[in-house]
């Protein structure tokens, strides 16, 4: 078995830190990234600099990365301000967003449901007509800081309308990490018996331990292509150990162990991933990367085992 | 569905702790886990105090407790020297280790596992003939750190050998957290097939992020008794991040959003965690009491959402 990993460590990690990382080294993590052999990456966000500071290089990033063939940068474009931008970057594909639930839509975005989905068709059309692919988001698929419990029904109805503007991929999001594996098999496997496993993504945030739990559930509905983040990056900086998006180490670790591929090299990421601690000082949340930096001799020893 | 916690943070987790706790506070934890819920309590080992110093204040400790009824206060014995200090302690139920690897058995009992089944044996029928329950542990049950992958056949060997002793039931354990959702899914399948669901219990540990995902394999497979330990104390004090059991606190949340019982109240859990990071002066590796204890307003909150 084959699953697709989709790195957005460079923006849904670095837009939640408190510095301002140097473009140089934004640059330099997302070379590292592609040299560790993923495939899709997402590098940075459109989002006006006035709400996202940590990200207002994001022409900067994208015109100073050396750029590998086959290989897809993306970029979080929110309206068509965002998506002129894009273009200036030469981008080849792009992500809109929006929420599942009503109240974190409105806080978010400033605007309904219903009146998010013109903004969006908008900028799907406009990159469409530019040859350029558009991937979805919907946040907040599994629960809502405000509404709580978001019902699958919900999900399906905000992801059925992005596939329909011409998202050729959704990512399902449990922005809050509060999904559990139960909740997680059930929802994915109604999606997937709606939309089709190709149209659907897992994008899962640990920020109560059950990442990886979440992940096996999803792949048991029929998942195959989930979002990582290099070290498990992003989250909330002022809650210690309070983890956001799940590392691409661990999954990556995990994945291989059970034996599906996914055309990373475990031990080139953990360098990443001790690359971004260094660049951020602080250790960085992946149990695999803790686990296994102090143990790296070189060579391929991702199957090494440790008494600890 | 009911789910069943063992409690061993006390042994498992301060056995593993740089510094020694002083008995009374291990004391206040034992009564505080009593306090939040937990039935089953591993308080302490009796294993040559020459290997483990943390533990050398065992008799003490349960000596001390004020114990309450119904609840299950137990301790890990390595022989009939152990057994003695045991009974001297007033316990109604011991706990017997072995390990499903030649070389791990050698190295942390110093015999091979047909060696160890007689010593076992002899400290099996002692308690027994005293009224006293026995616990039986089978460590590296799905890794081993000097042979690599262990196979069920292993496992079972052992587990079946310990049943006959008279053991009530057997705690596999994925002592170096390399086990992995397939793995556990298809060991404690062919264990539950072969010994029975109500023999067998799960003890992860979180090494590589793997702990809860392997909870809800094995909960798929029929295991229905899980050891956990409070805040995710043990693993390695050296090694920053790599965590040792999984948490009781990530468990406990997670089993209650699938909607099975525990009997746990998860906020008195969280303030007991919280109550050890002050004890060790440091963050605890638990993902719920980092997500929740910023959160406690008192009252029941368990549901509550933080938008980090």
């Amino acid at each position: 078995m084959e699953v697709s990993l989709y790195e957005v460590g460079p923006r849904d990690g670095l837009q939640n830190e408190k510095e301002i990382i140097p473009t140089s080294l934004k640059t330099e993590l997302i070379e590292r990234l592609v040299s560790s052999g993923l495939k899709k990456i997402e590098t940075t966000s459109f989002v006006h600099p006035k709400w996202i500071p940590q990200l207002a290089d994001a022409s900067d990033v994208l015109h100073q990365i050396k750029r590998k063939n086959g290989i897809v940068y993306s970029a979080l474009v929110p309206n068509m301000r965002g998506l002129e931008r894009a273009l200036e970057s030469g981008l080849t594909e792009i992500a809109v967003f929006m929420s599942a639930s009503e109240t974190h839509n409105k806080k978010n975005i400033n605007k309904s449901i219903a009146e998010t989905y013109p903004v969006l068709r908008e900028v799907v059309e406009a990159a469409l007509a530019k040859n350029i692919k558009v991937r979805g988001y919907v946040s907040t698929a599994f629960g809502c800081p405000y509404e709580g419990e978001v019902s699958p029904a919900a999900v399906i109805q905000v992801t059925e309308e992005l596939l329909r503007m011409g998202v050729y991929e959704v990512s399902i999001g449990d922005t809050i990490g509060v999904g559990h594996p139960r909740q997680v098999k059930e929802a994915f496997t109604a999606l997937i018996g709606q939309c089709g496993a190709e149209r659907i993504a897992g994008h899962f945030h640990d920020t109560r331990g059950m990442g990886l739990a979440n992940v096996y559930a999803a792949l048991e509905a029929g998942v195959r292509t989930f979002d990582s983040s290099i070290g498990g990056l992003g989250g909330c900086p002022y809650a210690p150990g309070a983890s956001g998006n799940i590392s691409t180490e661990d999954v990556t670790y995990m994945l291989h162990a059970m034996g599906i591929t996914t055309g990373v090299n475990l031990n080139e990421l953990v360098k990443t991933g001790e690359f971004m601690e260094q660049v951020l000082g602080r250790p960085l949340p992946s149990k695999v990367l803790a686990a296994m930096k102090s143990k790296q001799k070189g060579g391929e020893n991702e199957n090494e085992y440790t008494g600890c």
